[in-house]
């Protein structure tokens, strides 16, 4: 009984230390886009930052415009932005959300190309 | 002169609100790929934890694969990485650094297709 305890205790130990180097198992929600000729970006990023702050399931926000311009290495995208969600429920909900699905359809309207990638954020080298 | 002083200073309050906004202005420096078919991705990924680990200059690490897999959003990239640095200097620093030099050789003969951003990070909803 001992022995199972403390296999079990082991794999506890093991699941822990993993979710640790995997910042908690957060889901990553990461965004690369160029936007359409005459869009006017700053609006869509300001309705980006109000849907975010308006939705709670969103744990945090960050993005950025490119500042280096090599179009070898850009393809042509400009912007990135990175939502992290506590868990995958979250972030399945967070998609249908009413907000979203709203949004969504402005952003769609204001790009030329997309990359979505959503993904278990592994933190190496946490900030520090 | 007082007058003076009163711009400068507002200048300077200014200038510190936004970079409060940038998260201190930290650098982060994006990059999106798919790797060559038969490439043994474990064995590139640890080499650049290795890298980010031997490199203070590299302030955080994070990564991921993406586990959604919807082929019109992620046009076949598979993989982010994403490391943040304090200021722009240190990027510069880390891109001549003769590690990174020697680990970009390998990375670069992995990679089938990729987009590379740089940028200073907008933080608007810190996590917390």
């Amino acid at each position: 009984m001992n022995n199972i305890l403390c296999i079990y205790s082991r794999f506890w130990l093991r699941h822990l230390v993993f979710m640790g180097a995997g910042a908690m198992g957060e889901i990553k929600h990461l965004v690369v886009v160029k936007f359409k000729e005459g869009v006017v970006v700053e609006e869509i990023i300001k309705g980006m930052e109000k849907l975010v702050s308006e939705v709670d399931l969103v744990k945090s926000f960050e993005w950025g415009q490119d500042s280096e311009g090599h179009e070898m290495l850009t393809q042509g995208f400009t912007h990135s932005f990175a939502m992290t969600f506590d868990k995958k429920e979250d972030y399945a909900a967070f998609q249908s959300h009413p907000n979203h699905v709203e949004y969504s359809a402005t952003f769609s309207a204001a790009i030329e190309k997309i990359v979505v990638l959503c993904f278990p954020c592994v933190l190496v080298k946490p900030t520090g």
